[in-house]
């Protein structure tokens, strides 16, 4: 039975890498390298195969999937071979992709995506969709008292202005046409208190946020090893040099703040302190869409002596993301068929800012992913 | 009741900077900074505490242990005020340590050693000693038909020649004294079934190999790190600059490559291949006791995409070695107390070549550890 | 004949470390390392000699200098014997340290500090003195027409208000006492027509601005490596983190832009196109006074071929500033005694931001700087 | 006029980027990035221009210039649209390299590369030939009597077994042949007195040793900065790890140590004293051709404060090296030309170990380059 993989985004780097990848595995022209469902300790045979999973998606950017996927090439992203000899496949794909619809008011929008969703389902007879969003981070959203109560917030929706923004209001669509969500940004996707209340009345699974792609990743290592060795980080600093799409947004002061933040809340977590230090994300258009971060943490070992250590890191972000999201889409689905509905806090090991309270070292989350994955048989 | 801590290369560098911070516990000037066994998970009113420890040992260095805690302060390892006003404690230390002795056979050398010890035990009236040996990195000996089976080693040492190196010469004394002992280096220690025969027939532990203070402990989360994130890593190159005692020895081309095998040993074990790369030890007086350490690691990501990350690691080794001496004396001590007997798999965590078929994930190591520190009470 | 050197900012760091150096080398107690007037090419026995210096200054800060000399022992700035063995010179210094003068009117506050230097001058029989400003960086001041000519400019100063920044008040006032003026810092110092008009008046000469302590010195000699190998740098971006006294200031947006745009300046007019990046500057209080610069270099080589270079700068700044302190009073007093007057553009090779339009390339200030040492006697 | 580049070992890397650069010039499909010759200081209507190049050569290899040249582009050291454009040309040149010939007696040998060289000429009407070696490096050869004294060398090469290294042989059969010679390899090349003296007997230039590509081209600005600051560098150790075709070769413990020592000239040369640290040469074969060199130097500033910098090269040899072997081509002619004959000594700009006693700063170099740049025409 097919799986569909509905990309908020779809003509994005990380999903058109996503689709690329998916569309290569399916064909045998290369190997899973990335996906962690493919760890031996994780798989299993309750989760789609690649070649079951169907893509479509929502954008507002009308340069076809190809001409992205040609360009991803051109900057050294996915082989040029592969979108070569992929491109029929691709092309195909791109007539899944529709323009992210425009309602008189939010409620009409979020029916006309869940149509566009419903209407994929059918035409490839697919089991169950995940939605998935991989659009370009939102600024965070004001407050609004609709976002409390799923009653308020259908109202609200029906009247004119804009309630909610638009990663919470694709988890209304996807939650309406009875899909999971998973939310790959920081944006707010499915984390208002109406929302859950959606998703536990369709008897849906969510998951989110903030694919743990770089720096992030590194952090939850090290930071449970400083906390191991009962050594003491005195400063932890560093700067994500970053070119590609995200990368001007992210630099804006605001996003970068709130970006910052998020990143540094593993350390508190996990240290039970917060150094000194900050992580600063700079835009610098030549570093293209592989990233440079670079730390610089000082500690304290026996006796107070002072030490340090740096690291830099150089990664392609799409790349790294691309195999999550094709993970993501597996297990949500696969949590869907096994009845699951409401958080999926199990996911923690993917998310720089995971849901629920939840341990911040890597090895323990992803000790709980394992013992998720063999529940869901 | 007091728990005796007799150290073989008791004159060291890592040696001294125990005692040091021993005593600076003892005297409530310092915190147990970079002290394992003070990790909310594995503190344990069964460990003795740092002050019911008393310091004695072997060493062929007659320089005086306060002398080299003013050349430590001097390089900066140890604060200099704490080698002022622990003056007297450093010089009482000093007069219990013995130069090594030399019989005329290796088994009348060993009964001295065992006789210093045993006196050592009684003057303080020590419920139980624990060795542990910190002396210089030892070249890898001859094998020796003796080294197999108990009566054969116990025939040879009576006659002339050298049978056993250094190290597991003070493991014989050390269990021929009804002790526990813990090898911090990468020398053979216990590690010879004669040896293992008789620390079972005397029911007394042992633990071993070579501290985990640097570079090591770095692999030991980044590597699994990698395989959790199923990414493949290509190459894994290093260089270990180091100045201090052990640099010039270490930098030998023999001693080196047996170190760096080691160094590689726990990426073969964690990924489940070997990838490209070696890791050099050099030698640079200027370096002194912070050691530099630089490794590159080349990973492919999804699609096959080349990433990279580096890092550099800057520790003062006697300051991450000597608090991890404290904690293995504690543990080995509440183990044997515990009536625990031959080899301690249980403390991988703290070792590059730890004993037995074990995890070389850190995270797993200290999940091991906690457990088995539960299990002392 | 004796020399004085008045620093504006006496207790600050670079101040101190400057006068615990100079002391030291009187002493016979310390090499001079870090002073480029030792060079061979520079050597000249038409500077003043280090025993022939005399120091005094201003400071708002009342905190004794001996005591700060001490915090920079602590520190590692400064060796800790030293002062102890210079205890009784250090504190002969403070004693002509004296408060910033506070007037009704700038006139007033400037007469009052010509009138300490002065006082000094004439105390120890100095030939002559040269002041240099070391305190801390100021916001860059507002426009004002009295800035453009000298009667404007006295006129407005016998007014009430503000008219020049506090290192702008100080040139005027060292100009005043007919004494040569150097800016060390980025602040405004003698940079304003009204000032020049002044040293050209008065006979004497000014040097500044900004010293090339730590990444721009790289600076001046990678981006001419580009430039000769006609490397087609596409970007370079940094970052710096620093504790000390000018951090919290200089980490302030409004500074660190301006500090940033300086610091990127030396590419543009180096390699003739501005590439892609920026400076940071990253307040860090456990970095304490050393510095940490990190930089990335983004090159494209023969048929645009991408590459990359990084490098990371572990810097002490006073410890590199204190010597070209001693450097600049030194050939300022040699200028002025040799009939210079006006702006010292020699003198580029110690600064960042460098007076006249000079080459930013670090080997052509130096030739250019034993040019001027040789025109000198 | 159209001038002749000989290239021995011109199917390799080095060699094959060169003439990919050299026809897409030629076509107009590139900028010279990375050629010095361009840069405003050096740029001369006596260097004879890119579309007036003529490429030839020797290698032993087989496989074709195209296949090399597509082997390259996967490598990502040239752009893979470049090599299917330029296809004819670069088959056109492939048809010019001839198999190394293999004669009874060296002198046979030579008389036949001569020979090839000579057809070459006439062929295409060159008014001269410049030969270049961009071989793999040979090992050191053994002194031998008759090095010292052409018609000792002569009369040795009539006999049987080797008497000359394959380099030195090249630049015989060049001299031979009235040729320009050029070594750009660490082998011998004309460095021999004999050779010199049969230069000088025919009136042809020589230049060499050892392309500056990578870390030693920052050694070369590095170390005049530590020097013109009167730092003190207590010790500066590398790393390079490389994986392209001279890895397996330089790696040897016999071509490392002799590579290492000639990396480690610069440092002596410039300060002025040898300070501590090695340059290590690691084969990895996954870095493929981009080169890591990592290097650490620690120094000392005022009052012996311990300060320290590393880098981190992440360059590609090949596209380093094409453009620095298009510019010696054209310089040798063009001195040839000039009637220059003997050692170049003014091209030390280009060399890791430069003929000659010569400054080691790049800055001297390359004024002495562009001051030998004005006296060609």
């Amino acid at each position: 039975m097919r799986t569909g993989v509905w990309l908020v985004g779809a003509r994005g780097s990380v999903a058109v890498t996503s689709i690329v990848g998916a569309a290569a595995l399916r064909a045998g022209l290369t190997e899973p390298i990335g996906c962690v469902t493919e760890h031996p300790a994780l798989r299993s045979a309750r989760l789609p195969a690649y070649g079951d999973l169907a893509f479509g998606g929502h954008d507002i950017a009308t340069t076809g999937l190809v001409k992205k996927a040609e360009a991803l090439a051109a900057a050294g992203v996915v082989p040029a071979r592969l979108v070569d000899t992929l491109h029929s496949e691709l092309a195909a794909v791109d007539d899944d992709i529709r323009p992210l619809p425009h309602g008189a008011t939010q409620a009409e929008t979020a029916a006309a995506m869940a149509s566009d969703i419903e209407d994929f389902r059918q035409r490839y007879r697919l089991e169950r969709v995940v939605v998935v969003n991989v659009a370009s981070t939102e600024a965070a959203p004001a407050p609004h008292p609709a976002h409390d109560r799923l009653d308020a917030l259908r109202e609200a929706l029906a009247g004119p202005g804009a309630v909610l923004p638009p990663s919470a209001l694709a988890a209304y669509a996807a939650f309406t046409a009875g899909c999971a969500f998973v939310d790959f940004t920081p944006s707010t996707g499915a984390r208002l208190p109406a929302l859950h209340e959606l998703a536990v009345e369709r008897g849906v699974p969510y998951g989110g946020h903030d694919g743990k792609t770089g720096e992030t990743l590194l952090k939850a290592v090290l930071a449970p090893m400083f906390a191991m060795r009962n050594l003491q980080v005195r400063s932890w600093s560093g700067i994500n040099l970053l070119g590609g799409g995200d990368g001007a947004t992210l630099a804006e002061p605001a996003a970068n703040a709130a970006k910052s933040a998020s990143k540094q809340r593993v350390l508190k977590e996990t240290l039970g302190y917060q150094p000194d230090g900050h992580t600063r994300i700079e835009f610098v258009p030549d570093i293209g869409d592989f990233k440079t971060a670079w730390d610089l943490i000082t500690f304290a070992g026996f006796l107070g002596t002072p030490m340090r250590m740096e690291f830099t890191w150089h990664g392609c972000d799409s790349a790294l993301a691309a195999p999550l999201v094709l993970d993501l889409a597996r297990l949500a689905a696969a949590a869907h068929r096994a009845g699951r509905s409401g958080p999926l806090t199990e996911l923690a090991f993917f998310f720089k800012d995971p849901l629920g309270d939840v341990d911040h070292s890597l090895a323990a989350q992803f000790a709980v992913l394992a013992e998720f994955t063999g529940t869901l048989g």
